[in-house]
């Protein structure tokens, strides 16, 4: 029986976290999504209280993430969840997907996928093993106006892609809050929990993936400046990047998390020989199309112009402005429909499969990798790592 | 047992309708509701496919809002729907609504609340005597912005106000689309089932809801130029009228239907003796406070300047925008806590009662009858109806 | 000799006045136009001292338009002024213009033309009798932009009009200024010397003048509800108007000194059968063109899709801003252009031509006065005054 | 007698010239400058031709600069010119203002200053030793806006600068307009006549210049990667660098002609620890100050939150835009104003002061040839040269 909701298991997102709850809100919205069990904390008795509040019976929320495969594994098809969300600080994403994959489960999780590339090599294999599904949520390519945009770059609207200008400002650590008992500054400036870089894996990543993504092109190589403002920081929270695509196009990509008074300032510049694209993320709905010789157009989420793509990812007509969540949402609900033709043994479409997947993953560690080296480098190019 | 998502039932919203879709996404956002049984469509057959779609079993995709109301009522009470979503065109608000009251069910309606202010004035003495909670889902104010607004102006940071500008122009109207067969637009333009104004109705009422809600004050008198541009058309789709608050503020109001290229631009502007502010519904994460000797602040949702209420409202860190689904969402959410309080016996909180009610209802459709008849009239003032 | 600047004297503008200043600069930037001689303040010790420091000889800063108008004349032709640049208080502009018609001196005058409409035509027929040139500077039709769209109006582009919605707010007056020995608020809230209004008189009419000009429509009557927000104010600082234009267009026009934190917020929006419009002054060198099926276009000052009027009156390329100084030039410009033609015995061009006229000073008195009358009326409706 | 307006001689700026134009609407704007003779081009003809149109006498047109240093210096006090203004190619500034001063007069020259920075090390070693008045045209930094920001981060308001993101993209240069007898791309693209770089030395030097004075901080160091991407050009016409300032503030530069669509986006963002600062140069008369705990602020010309130096190059009320004629216009006037003072023997104030100096035109040149020399370089940074 697939005609139904697709059952979720989160590992993560307990009392007091963020990012948990913005997937639940997302796997909500487009109603292909219900949420039937967790391991929402490495405590059982949080995991339990969290379980609580979002009104799960207790004995599905669970004490931790393999006990939640186990015991749901043994549930009979009818109950038992169908994937596994992960929404963990990033060094746990890389065992909980294993487990999720080995016990059988379909797999959604957050970025960075994994705590190193070596890890995300690993998972891609592990993956392929299994033959699950597997999402990444790279959640800004679910922004119909990024699809949009690659859309017509793919067509060639553009002509030659020349130039991409692609940046990631926030401004929240600018100031130690990691010294005030912020817990998402703590384990993000923490080398331990994090990684090797804080700015470049929370948000870089999002601008290389949002490049990557948009254009088509992969970055070849680049020539990074990253630097720790904070007080005793361990990890970059800013960075400058020079970049080189393939094929000749050249880029440029900074985050930061010290520029005071930028929110979730992603922007992006495409311009190629006969046009260029300019998007917001904070004002997602407009996408800014260039020309030669023409005025320039506003193009509109629900309004003409859009991608055939594009609309398959907008709810509302064009003035109701759709945000962070539905975009989100678009990853879920793709997934979703994706596992549910999988499981009918049915082949999924094209916009079905429109979400970020194992290897956007690994561009993203290596990317992170790729980075941190060049910045540490004299070399002026650093080969983007394989 | 209250510990547990509030069960909806739908009446309307089946295959090719559009705000049903709206209601069921922004009352999936918050996991506070669940959706559990519908009558989509007068058709039964078109109800039941429509289900089906959404998941639910068959036996509770009913053929008639009645059928519904009877069936569920006749479950027990661990299965049957606590509350009915109202989503038919107007002219079936009032019918449903009293059956569900009468049924014993909670109601949240879509608006303009009623057909006429009779029958508005007719629900509220039923809501009263039924002791059920009644929201209306005039979304806009379920903005964080819109509730910062409007708390400023409470606190009297505005100083006293003197004036107000509100408007919402749309464009889908500027052709006959009617004539196309387009479903939305064949039904508002039509006096038997919309009532006796299309653009006032539609969305003029929402300019009127914005503008009371924000400054606290109320329409006195007004003088309206109500206008069918359409070839043919009955009901206007198009209209300006000049505002007298009580108190002594003035202000205008103005909604159109064809003015092209324009998409939902309800935007409104209030001054007072100390200060001012700007709000527009297409970028709603900002709200910009203008002051005798300062610079004007960008005041964003999730960040710095919010009101408490408006905090409570947010779901998100500044820069990751929420729209127009999370804003219909926070008076589902609030409907759904409200209703579980007074199903457990207890007193709902301010935020928890922050939706609009059967009043705001009563005044939507005085408004619309009262901008009627000015526009009829060779009076220069008319008062507001009560 | 007519090969060489235009010789320019000023009455007004002296020591510590605004608009003066304005004039002068806008005189400066084509190179057109120089100042040879003044009579910039009637106190004749005050004109001499503000014409000093303009450089002038003291010869020429005369302590009385009268004086200046007598002694100028007596003049040798190669060394006289051409044209009088009237920059008084309103009540001062017609006995100035008929001195200078009456001595053969062309004329500039700002705005408002004359203090009533009585004196407005009496004026036309002295300009008409003279034969000299008669500019009056409604400096906002000046701008690029606002004749491109003028030109795409009327070439068909928005189709036929239905729409027009223009506002002028400003926030200068929300405090009583006039009580704190501020010149410019004291005379225009000053029924002596501004006339019957102070806001219509002021802004009002360039919103009126722009929605005319640009349209092409005429008001033919109109409602309106003016307010004295300001303590003890005899003059409105404050008014809501109905518009219906000649040939079926509805509008609104609104205009304001007391919406705390605006500027010059002169906005319009025109809205046809196949397109709309919006110009905002603040942004001057960018114009939206909305259109069914097509995305919005942003027609920027310098960038394609202009007029080739508009390509006439913008100086720099496209992103390097041209403000209000230039399209108060522009005016100087064609003016000066058309003085020189006409002293040469030539036929001036379109764009010579291409500035408010007498008649447009007439439509702008007939405006003030249609819109107290309104104001003050008991019926809805007042025609636009003859 | 000092009690006038300042004589210019022009060189350079005749028929089908752009930015000679520019510099004579500048320098008309404020009535501290008058043109009285000009070498206007090497073609003797047409330097006549172009001198008619600008209403002068044909003896005070020249055939070539020398001829006008030679005759005006022979002319007497009251009737020679006071200065020369330099509007030529950028290979024709330095023998010009060599010329100009060796003959006692003072100098205004168009950047950037010299062809190449030995050039403008002589340049300086002149200036100094003719004690005569020098100013850059380095006009974007006479927008009182920009202004404002250097004088906020003077006095500390944004604490310890850590990141400067300044940008300067164009299109124009997107086809190769230089074979299309473009003279603006002809010379801009030709190393005999523009020196080392096209975008890096036309419009690079505008972005450096900014970041420098709005900051107050010098470059260190940087890393560049230019290209030409127009096919067979020569010099770069994109170009992205990486910045190192002293005393630690990390930076990003990029400037392009090749950014389809893009017109004069000339854009900078400041961050100190404490508050960041954001500037459009298409918006000038906007400054959105940023700030740890509070809302965005949007300072603007003419309103309140400027500072003194700002309110000093401000012509006109807030809302009523100045542009890119005026901000050129502050350096004419402050020029003019020095002129007049060192020529009186009075002593300049600061706000005289305040335009572009040869030091300035030294740092834009050794900017040039420090780009050009890391762009070649394997080394990931090169020292700015001295």
């Amino acid at each position: 029986m697939t005609n139904r909701k697709m059952r979720m298991g989160m590992v993560g997102g307990g009392q007091g976290a963020f990012i948990g709850a913005v997937h639940r809100m997302a796997a909500g919205i487009d109603g292909e999504v219900e949420l039937v069990c967790g391991a929402f904390s490495s405590d059982p008795k949080r995991s339990k209280a969290s379980g609580k509040e979002l009104y799960l019976p207790a004995k599905r929320c669970y004490g931790s993430f393999q006990e939640m495969m186990d015991k749901e594994a043994a549930l009979p098809e009818g109950e038992r969840m169908d994937f596994v969300s992960i929404v963990t600080p990033n060094f746990m994403h890389f065992p909980v997907a294993a487990a999720a994959l080995k016990a059988g489960f379909h797999v959604i999780c957050d970025k960075p996928m994994t705590f190193n590339l070596k890890e995300a090599k690993e998972l891609k294999k592990m993956v392929k093993k299994s033959g699950k599904v597997f999402a990444l949520t790279h959640n800004y390519t679910g922004y119909p106006l990024v699809k949009s945009a690659r859309d017509m770059i793919a067509k060639g609207k553009l002509g030659k892609i020349r130039k991409v200008v692609v940046e990631y400002p926030q401004g929240w650590l600018a100031t130690n809050l990691e010294l005030e008992d912020q817990k998402q500054a703590a384990w993000r400036t923490d080398p331990k929990r994090a990684g090797i870089s804080c700015c470049m894996g929370d948000i870089g990543t999002h601008a290389e993936n949002l490049a990557e993504f948009m254009t088509g092109l992969e970055i070849e190589s680049m020539c990074a400046d990253l630097t720790a403002f904070g007080k005793g920081r361990k990890l970059d929270d800013d960075g400058n990047v020079l970049l080189r695509f393939k094929g000749g196009a050249k880029g440029l990509l900074h985050a930061s998390q010290i520029s005071v008074g930028e929110e979730n300032a992603l922007n992006i510049r495409v311009y190629g020989e006969k046009g260029g694209l300019e998007w917001h993320q904070q004002e997602p709905n407009t996408l800014w199309a260039k020309w030669l010789d023409e005025p320039t157009q506003m193009i509109r989420a629900g309004g003409p112009g859009l991608s055939k793509n594009a609309e398959a990812h907008t709810r509302l007509p064009a003035g109701h402005p759709e945000g962070y969540l539905e975009a989100f949402a678009s990853i879920y609900r793709n997934f979703a429909n994706t596992i549910r033709k999988v499981n009918a043994g049915k082949k999924p479409n094209a916009i079905d499969l429109d979400f970020p997947s194992v290897d956007d993953g690994i561009r993203g560690l290596a990317f992170i990798e790729t980075v941190v080296k060049s910045s540490k480098s004299k070399d002026k190019w650093t080969k983007f790592i394989k």
